[in-house]
Parts: structure tokens; C-alpha cells; sequence
């Protein structure tokens, strides 16, 4: 008799699968305010794993954390003409405050640039005090029409770096940096996604921005997905909140500066990324869970042996949950760490212990297969580096096999509603062919040079566009 | 000549020597919104360390992380009468949001008690699920008439734990648990302020809370700050929120609760418990810089020793700043890192080097000695532990000294309008006595047993009342 599906299959409908997993690993719930979303502990065990990794190489990038608040006065925002004109539609606005009328509306965050250059224009006095480097883990308020858990909702949590430097190079530089060094070393080596470093065309760019570089990367269903985005702010806001040093030479400068993002978004990436039919799979190094020892039965040996392999794979610096609640059927406690995408079930039954064995079940490269327990420690952390580079591997295979390289905008419109990627010449497409495009719900995602690296301006010579609907 | 103090002396004005100390040690700066803070590097990275020892302390205690939504339906408040009562006056309300006027108002979250409890009614669901023991690290917003930086704020950074139980003794003493071995410990062993562990009284309980846990600190002019509340909320929310589960028994029953908070608040209580007429004085084990060692002069082989020093003191596992910056006067360094309260300082110049040694300055204990060069690794780690130890029994001296027994009330606001704590036994004053001390700006900062522990209800025989003017 086959087996109800625990998840709407991804081929029958994808949407609906990305929602029922979600659900049912326990990742997210929808807030009661249209939008907002409640992060629940396993999700928000990614989310720690993602904060702590990403905190670390953006510390030793130099930049150091700190916090501005939630509230920004109203006037604020319009000091930069095109950022007001980029987030006015998606205000959340506080009128009231302490039981009365506030004089001055205050906005709930969508992003830190006004109220941080406020603060910046305070701190900067000389040359001495620049680079300054600033980064902060914050919740912001975009209201959502469209809502989805993880890839957009009202309120989200992100880091948002913002820096000031003395030179156009040195901020063009850093945020160049941070676009490679930080955001896809760790998309790449951490969350296993096979992101395409690129730059945004002018329309596609950050409110505010003179250039957007981004990562962009290709879900299970072929679509795009923005995952972070390094923006280049040349000195518009410097100018509009009077940002200025003294030179070396002695002269008031406008400084020159960057911001740059990543979101809770990359929670859903990883969904969108690496689940199949039978739930999640994490990759290993992201993973606060790696390895679930799992104890069958109730059997008081099975239970003590359990208790004892978890303590000695902990000590051999593996992250490990021991699963002995032997009152849930081992059925469904399995699908259940299925699942939520557990790399490793170390299964521990009667039977096994006779034999002096675990079963071992993969949940990325598959198989099930007994080891001898005193063989784990060694054999466990090649399985946990073979996922990881499995996972890799399979998300760059996805997206090299259903890209399409083409000629035409009507070939680029075809394989991206088909679901795929299409790379064209930029010079055949232009902002006139981007605006076709958008009628069909397909954009450019980001423009990259021939060689896969990013290039210096829209119009370098050999730039490709690659076309996709995305999220 | 008598150098002009950096700071307003305390004796002088304890108040304006706070607000001085907090903008030049760069901690914070107020916010263009009133009532806001902006939190600098400086004082973040002090938030940082708290987060990480507190979040593993409370990851100890069972509890794992989740995030919740910013946002409350207004009507969600309404639910638990009390609470309601206790937080409308403090609300920031959104009235608009994506460019619309909104049906519901919105309230930006003062706690969350009540948007947690519409999850736990639906994830609860039967004994097995119980105990559900949640923390979420979060901003959140009370209207703040009188605002101060970091002990009163309209928006604040703070840990609330929320936790379901099974039975009232559980919940109880899940509530204990936070405020002594999480909380009280954290607090006297890192933080190294002598803390009074004791109950609020009825009238200063949290708003819904049958029982609320706090912990007391006497700042450096006497008055008492609330440091950090553990309460036992009944079932008071979950009968609001109908959150019941399952028991063995097969009956349908309403779960027993607790919530406990600590918050940024604590950043000024290390100010004001340990700051001096020269600034901040930083406990070693949470400083995130404990040493910084400083080159006098721009000589080539003090810096390279500088920096060779910084590199075998951080290996020793001390945490370190190398301050090389020659081109800003030595004296102006020294007195900024004395003003952000690093514990030891080891200066290095070219004399220094011909003997082979170093200038160790210490911050708490005081005192500046010479060192031999190749002795430091073994001697600052004792330094700093006897550092940690002196502000521990220094705050605990300061509480000792300026705490009177009084028999009356007039003697209780005498002591506490004149800088001081009384101990009053609960049964001379009670709560019309308390009522009377408040017309004097004093208050009953908690209620402890004779022997120091925590008193089992109001009226235990022997009760003691610590009785105050407090922040």
C-alpha cells in the first residue's frame, strides 16, 4: 500500500509544496497581522546558525555592530528623493504614541540609510575617522501585498551594513567585498547555493543606489531568487544629510558609501534550494542539528547506548540531537526529522545492539545502511562533508542544465515563463527589451560578464543579462 | 595645574555625570525620536557579550529560540484585563500601513505575552508538549514620558522568555529557576553587581502576573534599579487565550505560565555600579576588550612589539586591542580607554622596550607598575580575576554601608530620600504604608526573608521590605 504524500509533491504544485513544508517541519506560522510571520524554534535555529557564521566574516571584514532605532521621523525619508519614492508605498506609520496624536508621524524602519546618515554625519569629522564601518541585526517593516513566509513578509530580520569611506574606490571596493567575500563565500560554502554574482540593471537597482550588485540564485522550480544585495550609494545621501570630513588636505569632503543586506529570505532559499518530496535537507555545516541519534525502542539499553553515542559524537565535535522519546512511534518521529532536513539518523534499535551496530540513513545522498557504533565518530564527518558538497554540486547542475543561452527576447521570455534561466547579450536586450519583458512577468536578474565575473558598468563590452521570473 | 575633569565629578551631580560618562565612552546617543536610543559599537559590543552569556545560561535552562511578530492585533491586548490596563498608556500605535489607513490599529509589541499565547493555544496540545519553553531577543516599544539612555527608553533591546507548564509547581519553580540560577547568576558573577533577589509586592507586580521575581542593585548614589523580572503569570493568559492541553488523565486542562525579561536597562546599571569620576569601570569576564595595549610612540619597533604583544596575549585567551594609532596623542588615548573602562592597559614606548618591559596600568584596582615583557601572559589573567572580585565586593560594600534597619515608616523615607535602602519587616509597613511612601517618590523595591532568600508569598512571617528611591 503506498504511503499518503506528507507534502503536496513539488511537481503537482510548488507553491503549495514550499507552504506545506514550511508548516509541517515547523519552520514558520503566519503572524496574525496580514504579513508578519512567526519564526519558530527550528527555523529560527537556521537563522542562528546563519547569524552567527555571517556576524563572524562580517566582523572580520572590519566593520563593527551596532543599533539604530526602529522609529524614523517621517521627513527623514524624503531627503533622498528616489529612496522616498522607493519605500513611501510600503510604510508602516505610527500616529499615535503614549495615548496621543504625535505631532510628527514617525515610519517604522523598511531600511536604516536616513536615520544612520543622521548619526554618521554627527561621527565623521576627519579623514581619521573613516573607513567607518557599521553593521546591525535588525527587524524592518516593508508592507506586503503579496505576502509568503520567508520570501516576503511584512516585517523580516536582517543585517544591514552601512559604511562610509573617503573615496569612491575604497566604498566601491568594500562593497565589492562584501558581495563576494562575505555574501557568496558563505552562500556558497555555507548554504550550498550556487549563486550568480551580478549586478542589477538601472532599473532593478536599490532606491537611493549608483550601482546594485546582487547574488541571484535558482530555485527547485527554475525561478530566481534575490538573495542579498551590496549596494554602491555614491554620495546621495552623503549629500542630502550633509555627510562630510576633512581631508587630509584640509578640505570638507562628502564621503562616499555602501549598504549592503541579507534576510531571513535565506531561509526560504534553502527551502527552495535543497527540499524535496520528503521535506528539507540542510546542509551539514549550516545545520544546529546534524546528526539524530535515534533510540527505536524504549528498551532501557537502547535508551542508555543512545545517550552514550550522543555524547560521544558531541565530544567529537559533531552537533547532535538525541531523540529518545520512544512514547512517538519511530515512524513518525523518522518522517519528522526527514522532514526538517537532519542530514544523519544514527537509528539504534535491540537488534542492533546485538550486532554491535547503527543503522546509518542519509537524508541528502540517500541510503540506509549498518556501521559498526564504534566506527561513527570516524565515519560521520566524511558522510556530513560529502552532503555538503553533494548539495553544491546538484544546485549548480540545476541551474546549468535548464539555462539556456539565446538570442532573441522572445526566446528569453519563452525560457523564463517555461522556467528556466536565459542568458542574452545586454546590447540585444536593453532597457527597452527589460521593459517588454516586465509585461510578461520575467526580468533581468542581474547583468554578468562573459567570464562569470561582474562587470564595471551596464554597457562594458560582452555583458550578458540573464532573464527569469523570480520570487 | 589641576587638569579639568572629563566628566561632571558624581558628587556633584550624579545625574549629569551619567548622561557625560554614556556620550563620552560613545555608548549611545539619544534618538531623533524621543524616548529612542541609538546603541554605538562601543556599548553594543557590551549588549553582545551579555547576549551571549545570558543566551547560553537560558539555552541551559531548556529554552530555545523563536521570533514573533513586531506587530499585535489592538485587540489581543484587550484580552487579559490587567495587562491591558498595565500597558495602554505606554503604546506606540500604527494607524497606516502600505499607503492605507489600516482596519484594526496595530500595536507595536510592549511585551508579548499575548501574541505568544495565540501560538502556544495552537502548538500546545497535549502533555507531551509541555513544558514549551520559549526566549525570543527582540526590540521593544513603551511610550517613555521621562526618558533616560538605556534605563528608560521608548524602544528597547531586551531576551523575554515565555514558558507553558503542566502544573503550577512546575511553573513555579521554572520561574525560580530563571531568577537565580539564570538571572541572579549572571548578574552577580559576570556583571559583578551584588543583586537582591527578592518579590514585588502586589501593587508593583507585573501587569497579569499572580507572583513577579525581581532582582534589586543600589547604584552609586543609592537609589535602586530594577535589574531584571522573573514572574509566574498563573493561568491568567491562558484563559484569555483558552491555551489548554491535554493531560495523562485524558482531561482537558489550562496550562500554568511564566515570562521573564532582562533588557538593555542592564548597560546602565554597569555604569552607574561601577562607573568612577573617570568613567566606566568593565567587569574582566565581560568585557569585550579586557586589555588594550597601547604604543606610547610611532617608533617602528614599538609598534611591530605592540602588536607582537597583542598577538601572544589574544593566543593566551585574553581579549585584546592593540591601539597603534600614533598619529592621536598617547594621553588623549589613555584617557578614552580609561573613560570606556578597560580593565588593564599595557603601554609600551621606547624606553619601556630598552629595559624589556611594559607600563600595566589597571583601571579597577588602580596603580601603574612596571612588567616584564615575557611575564604578562601569566600575570594579567590574575590581574583580571582579582579585578572581577574587587567590583563584586566593592558593589556589595557600597549596598552593606547604605543600608539601614528602620522600625518605622518615617525612618524607611528618611533612609531612602537620603540615598539609601531601609529594611522595614513587611508587617510594620504594609500596603498603606506603601501606598504612603510613594507620595515621597519611594518605594518598595522588593520583599525578602530574613535570611536572604525569597520570601514564599507577601505575608511569610519575617518578611522583610527593602524600601528606596530607585531609577
Amino acid at each position: 500500500m503506498a504511503k499518503a504524500p506528507v507534502l503536496t509533491p513539488q511537481a503537482e504544485d510548488f507553491p503549495r509544496w514550499y507552504q506545506d513544508l514550511i508548516n509541517k517541519a515547523e519552520l514558520a506560522d503566519n503572524g496574525p497581522v496580514r504579513g508578519t510571520m512567526v519564526i519558530r524554534p527550528y527555523g529560527y535555529g537556521l537563522w542562528e546558525r546563519m547569524q552567527q557564521d555571517m556576524d563572524l566574516r562580517i566582523k572580520e571584514s572590519g566593520a563593527q555592530n551596532a543599533y539604530f532605532p526602529l522609529f524614523i521621523p517621517q521627513s527623514y525619508l524624503t531627503r533622498e528623493a528616489e529612496h522616498v519614492e522607493g519605500f513611501a508605498p510600503e510604510l508602516a506609520v505610527v500616529t499615535h504614541g503614549g495615548g496621543k496624536q504625535l505631532e510628527e508621524p514617525v515610519v517604522v524602519r523598511p531600511t536604516s540609510e536616513t536615520i544612520i546618515n543622521e548619526y554618521f554625519s554627527k561621527w565623521v569629522q576627519s579623514y581619521r575617522d573613516l573607513p567607518l564601518l557599521i553593521n546591525q541585526w535588525a527587524n524592518v517593516v516593508r508592507w506586503e501585498m503579496r505576502p509568503r513566509l520567508f520570501l516576503r513578509t511584512s516585517e523580516f530580520l536582517w543585517q544591514e551594513g552601512h559604511t562610509a569611506h573617503a573615496t569612491y574606490e575604497d566604498a566601491r571596493d568594500y562593497a565589492a567585498h562584501i558581495h563576494r567575500n562575505v555574501y557568496e563565500a558563505f552562500m556558497r560554502d555555507v548554504l550550498a547555493i550556487d549563486v550568480v554574482p551580478g549586478r542589477k540593471t538601472a532599473k532593478e537597482r536599490f532606491a537611493g543606489a549608483i550601482n546594485t550588485l546582487t547574488l541571484e540564485a535558482m530555485m527547485g522550480d527554475g525561478k530566481a531568487l534575490q538573495m542579498g544585495t551590496s549596494h554602491e550609494l555614491g554620495q546621495n545621501f552623503a549629500k542630502a544629510f550633509d555627510t562630510t570630513y576633512l581631508s587630509k588636505e584640509g578640505k570638507q569632503e562628502l564621503v562616499w558609501q555602501t549598504s549592503w543586506g541579507s534576510t531571513t529570505r535565506m531561509i526560504g532559499a534553502l527551502v527552495m534550494s535543497h527540499g524535496d518530496d520528503n521535506g528539507l535537507r540542510v546542509p551539514p555545516r549550516l545545520a544546529h542539528i546534524q546528526v539524530v541519534v535515534m533510540a527505536i525502542k524504549g528498551d532501557d539499553t537502547v535508551v542508555a547506548k543512545v545517550r552514550e553515542i550522543g555524547d560521544r559524537l558531541t565530544a567529537a565535535g559533531i552537533r547532535v540531537k538525541v531523540d529518545d522519546r520512544t512514547d512517538t512511534p519511530f515512524g513518525r518521529r523518522a518522517v519528522d526529522w526527514e522532514l526538517k532536513g537532519i542530514p544523519v539518523r544514527v537509528e539504534i534499535g535491540p537488534r542492533d545492539l546485538e550486532n554491535g551496530t547503527a543503522m546509518v540513513a542519509r537524508r541528502i545522498a540517500g541510503g540506509k545502511e549498518p556501521v559498526a557504533l564504534d566506527a561513527l565518530e570516524a565515519l560521520l564527518p566524511k558522510l556530513l562533508e560529502e552532503d555538503q558538497e553533494l548539495l553544491l554540486t546538484q544546485s549548480r547542475e540545476r541551474r546549468e542544465s535548464r539555462t539556456s543561452e539565446v538570442a532573441t527576447l522572445e526566446e528569453a521570455a519563452e525560457v523564463a515563463v517555461g522556467g528556466g534561466w536565459a542568458r542574452i547579450p545586454w546590447a540585444d536586450l536593453g532597457p527597452e527589451g527589460e521593459e517588454k519583458l516586465g509585461e510578461q512577468s520575467v526580468s533581468v536578474r542581474c547583468l554578468v560578464a562573459e567570464d562569470g565575473s561582474v562587470p564595471v558598468a551596464d554597457d562594458a563590452p560582452g555583458t550578458v543579462a540573464i532573464v527569469a521570473r523570480s520570487y
